[in-house]
């Protein structure tokens, strides 16, 4: 694939700009913020690049579009693709930051952090012993690339990792893959459940009250998409005692609005949409990469299934 | 070496009994609490497993004595030794035990979980994004079994780990190992510093202002012992920024008196000596490994050089 010019459009587009003139790239390529994005734009371009895409505008002359994000939802969702055009998105060490972030809070609450914070507070010694992560069993929701990845870090621990997808293929590093139909059996089980899962026309309002009660008292860790939960369901469950604690990277509304009942909520812990931060740089190395393979016409392993969704 | 009469000290000599009589082994044993442990019980046996042993004892009649904990400090720390009587420690999963609460306080650093609680508190969206274990450089002082398996795992997440030991002696996992007295040219680059070392005269009071003062704004964690760390000195440098948090599992005097300065300092994280516990299993397991070892004259892989102290 042949491409001239290309428009990058991102609240980052300073810091993408410096990395990619830094990489002497022979092409037409313009910068803009986010709110400058408009048809006239889009026009001239054969490529662009970007977070998003405006739902009213015409993108259909257009080669190929790169999500600057792993997710792609805010171009496909509820949303029909021109199948002429490739829709591309970016992999980098989004898995290594997602695992470490999950890692963190998993870990808070093995070793206690809370109680021996409360503990410090009243100068009190009373000891308690934390448990291993090798005592755990764990439910990961999506073994794609951000879910697998997950599940290489939690298992190199002892930790006894299942995936749940769509096809309930067999992953390396999970123990067991279910497919969404068949994994009810052992949910009752788990003491985590992790949900890694893009959000599609099939994961919207998954996790649902049905979900929720085949679970006890377990750790719920949200790293894909705010809208595959249902919210109230959620509170309902840490209410119940069938999730004992949340920890939720991503919501319905982004930024949560300030009235919501998940910010008060003790047994929930609130994270502003940062586990998978694209970097400029990261961001910049694999919009480089990719236009290098398409350029190239060699294999994409970032090349989205846009019937799919991801 | 053969034994016949065995005396179990220990707090948790129920639990203790429960394992070690589900074993079945075919000697004398008797199992009491600590402050049933006299002279007069001590002469019964040519054995004792125990977390300590009262100075004034007279234990030289002894064949073995087996230390409960990993630590032997209670046994040699400002003590002769009677060279005839054989000492060994506990070894069990020490290592990932410290590791894992190690790795649970990095994270939380790196995560920014106080800074996000406190967001959350106000309800506020605030981005930032967190560090990745890569990109941090940690020295180890100790590099014995509880040092390797720290530097193991933090090696294993690409975070660069340097060691600190009496005899500098390369060991797998650490980037490079020093000597006491090499070891400062790089210092100042360190993120964290770990202290896993045994109590000894060597490293008594070792982490004092001449330490501290090659340090900057580095994380300190002591799953050591507490006699190791001149506490006001690490109190003044949490106050002048070269210490910009500590996590301390061991103290000076355990428990930490209520009225420690430590207690109430901001940058100070205090966990009541909970980071490497022997439970009853493991305990029971790590004894009945050795005494077996010892009545088929096999290698040992937990004796103490009582000279050195560890």
């Amino acid at each position: 694939m042949k491409i001239e010019n290309i428009l990058i459009v991102s609240p980052m587009y300073q810091e993408l700009r410096a990395y990619i003139q830094n990489a002497g790239v022979q092409k037409n390529i313009r910068y803009i913020p986010e709110d400058e994005a408009t048809q006239e734009n889009l026009k001239w371009a054969d490529a662009l690049v970007s977070f998003n895409l405006k739902s009213d505008y015409d993108y259909s002359h257009l080669k190929w579009v790169h999500s600057l994000g792993a997710g792609v939802d805010r171009f496909l969702y509820k949303k029909t693709w021109d199948d002429r055009v490739l829709l591309t998105r970016t992999v980098c060490t989004f898995g290594q930051r997602i695992g470490e972030y999950c890692l963190s809070y998993i870990l808070r609450d093995l070793q206690c952090h809370e109680e021996f914070r409360e503990l410090q507070l009243q100068k009190k010694w009373q000891q308690r012993t934390p448990k291993l992560l090798n005592e755990l069993k764990v439910m990961v929701y999506g073994t794609g690339e951000i879910g697998q990845a997950v599940a290489k870090l939690l298992s190199g621990f002892g930790v006894e990792v299942y995936g749940v997808s769509q096809s309930g293929k067999e992953k390396e590093y999970f123990k067991e893959a279910m497919t969404v139909e068949s994994h009810f059996i052992i949910l009752g089980e788990m003491d985590l459940i992790i949900n890694t899962m893009p959000l599609t026309e099939e994961t919207a309002g998954f996790f649902n009250s049905q979900v929720f009660q085949k679970v006890t008292n377990a750790g719920f860790i949200n790293v894909g998409r705010g809208a595959s939960v249902d919210e109230e369901s959620l509170l309902q469950a840490l209410e119940d005692g069938q999730v004992r604690y949340a920890v939720l990277d991503v919501f319905t509304q982004e930024p949560l609005p300030e009235n919501h009942p998940l910010w008060i909520h003790p047994g929930v812990l609130i994270t502003p949409h940062i586990s998978a931060v694209t970097t400029p740089g990261e961001g910049a190395a694999c919009f480089l990469d990719t236009l290098r393979n398409l350029e190239e016409n060699k294999p994409l392993n970032n090349r989205v299934d846009t019937n799919k969704g991801y």
